[in-house]
């Protein structure tokens, strides 16, 4: 069977669960600890980072960047289903790419890098030590701006790319939901963007990471209440 | 005329100028420098990042990830050239997204952001200072090793990403040309990295960046040498 090495608070990771539950691709999911360096692991993806998905009897895909637009290359070879990572036109498609873009690479460096690296995986990594405050403020200062973003984005747009969800939401509301996780998102600050993410967060697809559950870390109140 | 906002020695503008030569677009090249955050800049890419693609009559497409994937979408509608960003089928296709992520954001972080950023982009920026001298040679050390990554793939493939020549191969060229301009590549060192650069390096795609000058930076003696 194919098989997704993934971390439960990995947004990469959550955003590829997301889009394959969304596809109806069947899978295994295995939990990874990328800090750890595994040599197995590291002959899969050289660059250490999560997630992999090893297609049944297929090479490695290694990274969210690679597995979705896969996920997109091989829409005609499953059962269809009415998500399409990238929906639209090729405009259409360059948008939602840009948002993704804009979530995987400039949210992740300017908020979850900030707020789930150093409050997560510092600790487990191989210099354990506390969170840097400087860095956690700065999180959550980035994270307001985000917030007013994606509010922007959704008063103008169905979904943060166009009128179809598409792979943009499922990066967005990975990260959001990893944050969520820790208790670090002010939503009533955020109306237009806490009423984006309720629509993402009730779809069944979501269900199964409200149900994820690290080791030392007790998820906040409302992580897994659909009425947030 | 379709248009490009770039700038010189700008990695993920020139892999696209690389790209856009061998796909035979068409368009006029413009500079831009991002560091002064002009707000007609920042209302066509709200990231402030380059590069940005103005189709002829379209909207903006926002960045190398996005554009690239573009061209990849839109093949159909050009004549038909030898040059295709993500050749082969779908598992094919996620190697080269593997290797053009390796390079544009890990070789970018370890390599690039330290050696291009610390000696030109922090001169011009806001806050105009020296070099981090410890951060120069972090890169220096990280190069090293990306070197030898290159001439492991090199070895055991026609291209970076396999038989044919990618995106893989323009992304990690346009890295290097950028390092190169300043003189901070030890070819001497890394044979089969410097003969996989020199097939590159040679092709008709290349020349117009081994003509850039940036006021203030000569490039190296051999920068503009298909002989070096």
């Amino acid at each position: 069977m194919a098989n997704l090495l993934h971390h439960p608070l990995c947004a990469f990771s959550r955003s590829i669960r997301l889009a394959f539950a969304e596809c109806r691709v069947e899978y295994e999911l295995n939990e990874e600890r990328p800090w750890e360096w595994r040599p197995e692991f590291l002959a899969l993806n050289p660059a250490g980072t999560l997630p992999v998905f090893i297609p049944d009897g297929g090479a490695p895909i290694a990274g969210a960047y690679a597995i979705s637009e896969w996920l997109s290359d091989t829409m005609g070879e499953r059962a269809a289903t009415a998500f399409e990572p990238f929906p639209g036109n090729a405009a259409a498609r360059a948008e939602t790419r840009r948002l993704v873009e804009w979530f995987h690479q400039k949210f992740y460096e300017e908020v979850t890098d900030y707020l789930v690296v150093e409050k997560v995986f510092r600790r487990f990594g191989p210099q354990s030590s506390s969170p840097d405050m400087a860095a956690m403020r700065a999180g959550h200062d980035n994270l307001r701006y985000h917030m007013t973003y994606i509010g922007h984005l959704t008063e103008t747009r169905s979904w943060l790319a166009g009128d179809a969800m598409s792979f943009a939401d499922l990066a967005a509301a990975a990260h959001l939901s990893a944050l969520d996780y820790l208790g670090e998102v002010p939503w009533e600050e955020f109306e237009p963007a806490k009423n984006w993410y309720a629509l993402v967060k009730s779809r069944p697809s979501f269900r199964p990471l409200l149900q994820d559950r690290i080791a030392g870390f007790v998820p906040a109140g409302t992580y897994a209440d659909l009425d947030f």
